[in-house]
């Protein structure tokens, strides 16, 4: 599982706070513990309630890029924000998020040519999520079929379906996992597939527990990458022992150390 | 998922030496506690080194009905404890186990119809356990033809596609997930499906943490049945989970609590 570190997000007090008052030791022990922990990449969000979010997204940017040169993934809502981030980040960020809806659409798959970044496409559309399997299946191959006219590989493209909260609409936990199945028949070769995955558990009592058990179930169903809290240790044994078992990384005794140090050589 | 308590097993050293020392406290205890920790049957093996294994069964089986009238599997590799087991446990227990070998299922499958009995049955045949999920099916859909025309529903059995330890063949803990989904598919109604969950991490460090995830990874795929350690309280802790996450009973904030609960109420 390719891993994205969520912890770099205003909507976090402690960062909303080091944001606000530019403290660059706070954002870069995150990055650094972060990696430490075996993540990937590393997410970048200001947060929803900064007042000046493209100033600080560079700020963001620049004092990560002092710490560390792993991958970023450069998260806003709004395509302006993305820009400037993405124009530090650099060619093989990741652009966090687009969807199905064409004025969101166009310009960041035209960034994301354009820079030779990759791309989180959202399955959702005008009308919201969509509630069953075929629908977000189609939105997929809808932007796998226009990013390609722009010269973008279906690898370059991360397909999420939408985690929603278990307290809010458990049902749809079970149509994100047949989801993840069928985006890997979207195309040949297949998109990479992701979840933000503490979406999940926001408002319950268990979130670690919820997290660990449906990180496990979606690399059943092929899941190849996560936006998740690498920090959670118990989360990340999870996760290497998801590999054992999905075949994906070959068993060894200590096949824990051995996940967590192979990613940490290559986050470095 | 209904889990089977897989304690009670003469394989373990405590138990052996309770058999041998006719010791009803130690083996009663771990009836309750099992119990109590949230399973729904127990399995009851003298374990592989028992002299006078239909003796050991038969004091086996009173000791636990002593301390509990709850569902019991009673398990050997030998028809004849089975049948010693089966008598005093009564109708609705569980066979543990039969096979595809004509040998093994013909006594067994005669002794469920006519005990009123449920049927775990190992998709193994002569030349062993197949490697593909399509053999494993086959051999599954033999054995419920078979069973049908002694009167057994397909629910009346339990097919097992047959757990091996992840350290000596990584491959096939994936085959297990797609041969439980096949299963589903070999009859209407479906049969139940189980796995002995704590043979894929025998002779690993991480039994606990492998056992977590990959119980995860196969409620995902539709099991419903699983013989482990309902006294591995994280393990408990994510069968609940994953019940939540499956849409198999009904979120609430105490969904731990209330999954245990409703199981204690079912085993007493």
């Amino acid at each position: 599982v390719y891993i994205i570190g969520e912890k770099i997000n205003g909507m976090f007090k402690s960062v909303r706070e080091a944001i606000r008052n530019r403290d660059a030791k706070v954002i870069r022990d995150l990055a650094i513990s972060q990696l430490a922990a075996g993540c990937d990449a590393l997410d970048v969000n200001t947060g929803p309630s900064s007042s000046k979010p493209v100033e600080d997204m560079v700020w963001l940017v620049k004092t990560i890029r002092e710490a560390t040169s792993a991958t970023l993934a450069i998260d806003s809502a709004r395509a302006s924000v993305i820009e400037a981030g993405i124009a530090l980040a650099g060619a093989g960020s990741i652009i966090n998020s687009t969807s199905a809806i064409p004025e969101k659409f166009e310009p960041l798959s035209d960034l994301a040519a354009k820079a030779k970044c990759r791309l989180i496409c959202l399955t959702i559309n005008e009308a919201g999520v969509p509630h069953t399997t075929a629908e977000r299946a189609e939105l997929g191959l809808m932007m796998i079929a226009r990013a390609a006219e722009k010269g973008l590989e279906p690898t370059d493209l991360f397909l999420d379906p939408i985690v929603l909260p278990v307290a809010v609409d458990q049902k749809s936990a079970f149509v994100v996992l047949e989801t993840l199945k069928e985006f890997q028949l979207v195309s040949n070769p297949p998109p990479h597939t992701v979840i933000g995955l503490s979406n999940l558990s926001q408002g319950t009592k268990e979130r670690s527990l919820i997290d660990r058990s449906f990180l496990a179930m979606a690399v059943a169903y092929g899941l190849d990458s996560a936006i998740l809290n690498p920090l959670d240790e118990e989360l990340m044994r999870v996760v290497a022992s998801t590999q054992i078992l999905a075949g994906k990384t070959l068993y060894c005794e200590s096949f824990v150390k051995a996940y967590l140090d192979s990613k940490e050589k290559r986050g470095a």
